[in-house]
């Protein structure tokens, strides 16, 4: 039976890109796999298919009891489809903290290490495997790499992660900025989507205190373009906080050129959570939060009520 | 601050042993580590401390929030302190089913394999470090891979286990066949604990079917010595499923040297187990299973009531 590859349910370059890594490494091994995604990808993980002449993978709703399954990117039972305790789980590949709640039948490979991508620790698993690897993964693993750590601006980049993506770029003969740049505008083409998707993109839920929260980021070379609709996007978050179950969303806007978070304050908790969180100062319905462009490095530690 | 390393709440040789292999492991990189113990160490890892050298690591009973620690052969909460979501879980490291319950703050060093034996995973994660270990520290990963695959007998024995215990004995001019004898008569060697300790002494529980099970083995290479206490071990099963909380006490004496376990009959509930699980045909109060010998692998798996 086919081992079906997948990552999370918000499907970014990492979760995404990974999953088609981690596929073809075990076709070469001999197992039979296929990468899956658990929703749309975002439009930066769309543009990195793209350009390394991938087709998406074909979406995973349902998982059937006893299919083998491969997951990466998350270890987060929430993050997956419903079924997953009944599947085959054969590993779990991933860069998050352990969350509890995922249960496997047997003794698996469980590799989690803390480093800014799945990517990069997929590299390390492979071996000497990575290094016969066509360019077109290489192109996905330093796409992973450059997406997880902003460029190398993100608090969460280690050593490993950043002399991996220079070296891949060295072999590909890829100049990381410029690329990087097309992989970031790639990301802040947001205009098609609807404040509520813009809400759900790139979102987790943490509960702090007790309130529930849907902790969001949208990570942008345009900030101006979110930021232009934060009316309509304050006005959505009341209907996203009711449809999910959560009691808050919170929206931060991360300015990746210039390594800083705008949190939208659409009410005195949310202004409540950026004075406790951050020592941040408000007087109007955004503040400009300097150095935050990590949510788990970051925004998730800090977070107070 | 001195970092933790320790097994699960029932220190067996592999538990008690891989502490102190990864507590050696960490000092030579510069993190200053010991190992200790959850609990007393059964019989045969009291003899392989002694074998090779080592005191008894200190008991740990509470562990303080913040505290550094690194967690060798489980990650069930249920087997280790009160307080370790709030610790600071540095790197787990096991050979068991993830059963989910453990958190941890922020991404860490997760390792789990579907090998025998932890110890066997330490030495693949020290790599060329190991080759420089000392003869005592070698002696107890030994020791580790003899106990968790009963010289080779049990099926959860791997290829990577077996050889690497045959190397390991080369380099340490050990005879294996005597040297497990040893140990498996230090293990045998029960005659001090009350049918109340040897019912918890190798013990893990589990649910089937709604009814809580406290699965108990003995692992012997001298059967009759526990099964002439049978009557009175089946007496104490009452108060200790009791006292834990349990519904039933099943107990397994699996004969090491003839590859069979013998699963003591009390009641009804015990006959229905052996008879759906194990195909048994039960007749008195006690039955034997050709060929069992793994609770991981082949008794949990088959448990049905």
């Amino acid at each position: 039976m086919t081992t079906l590859v997948f990552g999370h349910k918000s499907p970014d370059t990492d979760a995404t890109c990974s999953a088609l890594v981690w596929a073809w490494y075990l076709n070469t091994t001999g197992t039979t796999a296929e990468a899956r995604v658990l929703g749309t990808p975002n439009t930066e993980a769309a543009f990195v298919l793209g350009r390394w002449g991938f087709d998406t993978p074909a979406l995973l709703t349902e998982i059937a009891a006893g299919q083998p399954c491969v997951i990466v990117d998350t270890n987060n039972p929430a993050e997956l489809p419903a079924g997953i305790n009944d599947a085959d789980i054969q590993a779990i590949i991933d860069h998050h903290k352990l969350v509890g709640g995922l249960e496997t039948k047997g003794p698996i490979d469980i590799t989690i290490r803390p480093l800014a991508c799945t990517a990069t620790l997929l590299h390390q698993l492979m071996g000497d495997a990575a290094e016969t690897a066509p360019d077109a993964i290489k192109g996905l693993i330093l796409s992973c790499i450059l997406s997880d750590t902003l460029e190398f601006r993100s608090p969460t980049t280690t050593p490993v992660d950043r002399a991996l993506a220079e070296k891949l770029a060295a072999d590909l003969n890829i100049a990381i900025p410029a690329y990087a740049a097309e992989m970031f505008a790639a990301k802040s083409d947001v205009s098609r989507f609807s404040d509520a998707e813009l809400l759900r993109m790139d979102s987790k839920e943490y509960t702090v205190g007790g309130v529930d929260f849907r902790v969001s980021v949208l990570e942008t070379t345009s900030p101006q373009t979110v930021l232009s609709r934060k009316d309509s996007l304050m006005a959505s978050m009341l209907d996203v906080a009711k449809e999910d179950g959560a009691d808050q969303v919170l929206l931060f806007v991360v300015d990746i050129l210039n390594e800083e978070a705008t949190l939208l304050v659409p009410n005195d908790l949310t202004k409540t959570v950026a004075e406790k969180s951050f020592g941040a100062t408000v007087t109007g319905d955004t503040v400009v939060l300097p150095g935050i462009m990590s949510r788990k490095k970051q925004i998730i530690p800090a977070l107070k009520v």
